[in-house]
């Protein structure tokens, strides 16, 4: 890996200025996520190991973000004419539980050829599939949303984590777009604060108008502001439309409904996972402590301090007004609700 | 101001090895809560002036705390026959706002004396009455606590921030004392970490088991666990029950009634603001940006990045099981319930 300024957008013709993920100069180019927001950075990686580096090393984070910069780390090495089982393996072990890399290193070795070029016209389709994904998941959300409207979101859905736009991000992109978003409210997102150095970073950089806020603060923001929708991702929805997010989503959900406002989670439908009737059936997983008892490597809290840390809560799919996918709009999500949507398409 | 050690408890006998504010040696002890968690050193402070300055820089915090220092203070320069006008004067205008500073000064002062021995025995007398009252406010709070249970609480309100034992802490050490509390969490209480610094620091002094809780997971945590209190002080409670406190306590207060938990505020009732009919008098202070955008020192968010910042939140009484004073427990509170609180003591 070596590393330059960023360069001009790439031509896949999403409407941000942030770009996480470019080729060219044969070379797979990722902005470093670590350094953001104070430094902006692009590593270039010159074959599938570099590339599982950079996977590894969180320089790239977000699961669609992490798929598609698996796909072009296999088209480098099959342009320069490299073993293809090494580079599916050493990328495959980069970050074990990404579901995205899987599928997205699956569809590649479908094709069945060592032909770089093919190949990397195969990691260009996955990446434009996915920005035109988050396109219409874009156009569709921002159908829900009135003119003039505050919205508030949650953790990073935007560019960086995606191949270009977002998910939740990118429907506030798309109504921003469209006139109809007069202002953001980003949560910080404790402990990782996703929102403070991500989410607040993308929308100032598309000079979208954003305030970040505590996400203790979010209820009394919501009495005082009444923001029209709290708009987030998913990493997992079930077949009832529960949705499994970034932990603090299912609080939003709660203060979204006692205060007379609504909820909308945005995620393609790969997202999906029909096997798991309800959110019961999600585990929670609870994540070191040090990510709550220090922040950016400052200890805060006492020395040998027990800390609980759930990296993701399940949001009901009663608190949920709509789920937006790529193929159309869930509202009130329900088991049939769900199923409607997939047997429509 | 020298510092040193800490040194054993003072002689006031409350049920804590935590002491915040110590006389010995004809001298002002105060535990340095700025370089709590990670370091625990007393400075010593031996006229007002010195006594000013801790309580200007921060060594010392909460209302009451800062009352009791005060006169302290005013004491050392009258045992030393120093000028009382220069004491007072200084002192009144190391925090201006501190209401407790000006009615512990305004005490003091109206012994009408120069006798440093008198004066030191009034400062004594301000100290006692104050753990007294957390005493009896741990009493009547723990009387509503079932036997074996979780509770949930915020910020700091214990020792640190009053003469001894706290008033919501207090509580919680009362009833761990009576062996109904099984285990504490502690919300972090973003942007200031009180819960990670403080708190989660008494607790562990104290040997009660304690778990820190980023606030945006207490929603998912009340889910699982629904702990049955949540117990939080309160900055002023107007004449209908409603209260003002530290940022994230409304947000904790529509969780735990969604969640079908209770809801406590602990209070002296020099609290009470009974001039305002209720919380919508009540202006919400926003306070510096950079307290959000930036933790520990540590920038984290863009810079440049705009955060709102409310010090603090308004729950309203119908979210309130009981609101716990010295002088007894509002249960239910309103207008007519705070009313007869105050008119049969």
């Amino acid at each position: 890996m070596s590393s330059s300024t960023p360069h001009a957008p790439s031509s896949a013709g999403h409407s941000t200025g942030v770009v996480a993920i470019e080729w060219r100069q044969q070379s797979l180019f990722l902005l470093d996520q670590r350094v953001l927001p104070h430094q902006h950075q692009m590593i270039e990686c010159r074959t599938a190991a570099e590339t599982a580096d950079a996977i590894r090393d969180m320089v790239v984070r977000g699961a669609p973000a992490i798929g598609i910069s698996a796909a072009y780390g296999f088209a480098l090495d099959a342009l320069a004419g490299r073993d293809l089982q090494a580079a599916y393996k050493v990328l495959a072990e980069s970050r074990p539980t990404a579901v995205n890399l899987f599928w997205a290193l699956e569809r590649m070795a479908s094709l069945n050829t060592s032909d770089g070029q093919a190949l990397l016209a195969e990691a260009r389709r996955i990446h434009e599939e996915d920005i035109q994904a988050n396109l219409a998941m874009g156009q569709f959300g921002a159908s829900l949303i009135s003119d003039g409207v505050q919205v508030y979101t949650h953790c990073n859905t935007g560019a960086l984590a995606t191949g270009g736009h977002g998910t939740a991000l990118g429907i506030i992109r798309s109504a921003f777009a469209d006139g109809k978003i007069q202002h953001v409210y980003a949560g910080e997102t404790r402990p990782w604060l996703q929102g403070a150095r991500l989410t607040a970073w993308e929308l100032m950089q598309d000079n979208i108008p954003v305030s970040l806020v505590c996400d203790g603060a979010a209820a009394q923001l919501f009495r005082a502001e009444k923001p029209e929708w709290v708009i987030v991702g998913a990493d997992r929805i079930t077949a009832n439309g529960d949705v499994a997010n970034k932990i603090g989503t299912y609080s939003l959900a709660v203060h979204a409904r006692h205060h007379g406002m609504k909820f909308m989670v945005a995620a393609p439908t790969t997202t999906f996972d029909l096997s798991l009737p309800s959110g019961n059936a999600i585990p929670i997983e609870q994540r070191p402590m040090h990510e709550v008892t220090s922040i950016q490597g400052v200890q805060v809290a006492p020395e040998g301090c027990h800390a609980i840390n759930p990296s993701f809560d399940v949001t009901p799919a009663e608190l949920i007004d709509a789920i937006v996918t790529e193929r159309g709009i869930i509202r009130n999500p329900s088991t049939e609700a769900v199923a409607a949507l997939f047997a429509a398409n």
